[in-house]
Formats: C-alpha cells, sequence, structure tokens
C-alpha cells in the first residue's frame, strides 16, 4: 500500500534571467514568489502555495521551454513501477526523484515526500 | 476591477487514441474521467476534480505534446490587457476566449467564467 498526490508542476523556462521569468508568473498567477538566494542559485524559485495546495516552481532549464508535472508520493520505487504497469517508463533518477516519460510523450517527476512532510491534498491510496 | 484564478491544465496529446491518453492520465493523476460522447467527438476528456479544484482536460491536438494552463477570469478583455502589460502577447482568439504566449514562450489561455459559474479557488481581485 502506497499513496499519491499531484504535488503542483514546474514551469521550465529556457531563459537567461530566471528572475524574469519568475516575476512574470508569479503575476500572471498572482502568487507572491518565495525567492531565496540558494534555490535560486540553483536555478528554481518557487511561488506562494495558494488554496489549492500546488507546489509551482519556476527554473530554467537548457531545453526548449514546457511546463511538467510532478507527483508526491511515499514511495517511489511503488509508485514509479505503477506508473510503468500504465505505460510509462523511467527517463533518469535524480538524486531521490525519477523523471519518467509517459506514453503521450510527456515528462514528469515523482518526487519523495519527505519526513514530515504532508500531502498538499489528500492522495490516492494505491493498494 | 476584475478577477482571476489558475483553472487548471490541459495535458495536450499528439496522439490518434484519445481515450487511450485519457485512460493513463486518469490513472496517473487517481482521477476518474468524465467522458461524454459530445466532448470525446470534439477532441477531449475532461477528469474529475478533486480537492485542489482544478479543471484538467486530456485534448488530442496536431502539434507536439505539451501541457498548457488555463487562467480564468470574469473579463477576459481585461485580463488579457493584464497579461500583456507582464509582457504576453496574443496569439489567437478561439470563440470566447484567448490564446497567449507568455514572454517565456509558454502558450496558455484565458477562458471566461461561465454565466452562474464559479472559481475553482478563490480568485485575485485586480484593480
Amino acid at each position: 500500500m502506497h499513496r499519491s498526490a499531484l504535488a503542483g508542476f514546474i514551469i521550465d523556462c529556457q531563459v537567461d534571467d530566471l528572475r524574469s521569468a519568475a516575476d512574470f508568473w508569479a503575476a500572471a498567477l498572482g502568487r507572491k514568489l518565495r525567492p531565496s538566494a540558494a534555490e535560486e542559485d540553483a536555478g528554481y524559485v518557487p511561488l506562494e502555495t495558494r488554496e489549492d495546495g500546488l507546489h509551482i516552481e519556476v527554473q530554467r532549464v537548457a531545453h526548449a521551454s514546457r511546463l511538467h508535472l510532478d507527483l508526491i508520493t511515499d514511495d517511489v520505487e511503488a509508485e514509479v513501477q505503477r506508473l510503468e504497469n500504465l505505460g510509462a517508463r523511467r527517463v533518469q533518477q535524480v538524486r531521490d526523484w525519477w523523471i519518467l516519460q509517459a506514453p503521450t510523450g510527456h515528462r514528469f517527476c515523482v518526487v519523495p515526500l519527505r519526513k514530515e512532510g504532508r500531502f498538499p491534498n489528500p492522495p490516492t491510496v494505491w493498494p
């Protein structure tokens, strides 16, 4: 038995100026930036979480701009296997999360619930 | 004064088999399909709305697969002008909504709140 939920999405931006990109999306979506120097150095800026519970980040990337979804789970390996059974395939493990590719061609991530972390919304329980 | 909120996102799929694509995303995200024959004929299948309030649809498209965000507003023209002032540009009007392009290259839509419709989450009020 494990659980998973939509964590939110990452706005991948092929830009030089991460802060301008984050400023646009913060204003467009009506959410404040939650910048930290360390995070910005690492190439991403989170936006504040609002009533929908979504974790949204603006990230600087080298590939073409796109959006990608993040699923959050209390068991990454079980969740990745569940998604493989649905037709997704593993692309790359990055530290403690996985990048997968959906049968529709979209890339998305499966990230672990942090210790003492909470799901952003009630998760689905998978038998 | 007008209001806007994140409505949700559309999973644009460059596929022949829309139902298979929708089945994958419904199972991946733990949300039931809300198919209707009319909608499926029109090329999209909505997923059930969960606690996050998001409106998520799986759509068959001719271009490469991607995700796009939808903003919902009680004044499309005012919202589009607000976003233009932030650096977005108009791409195309489709019936009563607009496709815009963000300065980061992402395309997204501004859709009208339907008569007697409700925002999925508390909207931002723009002066």
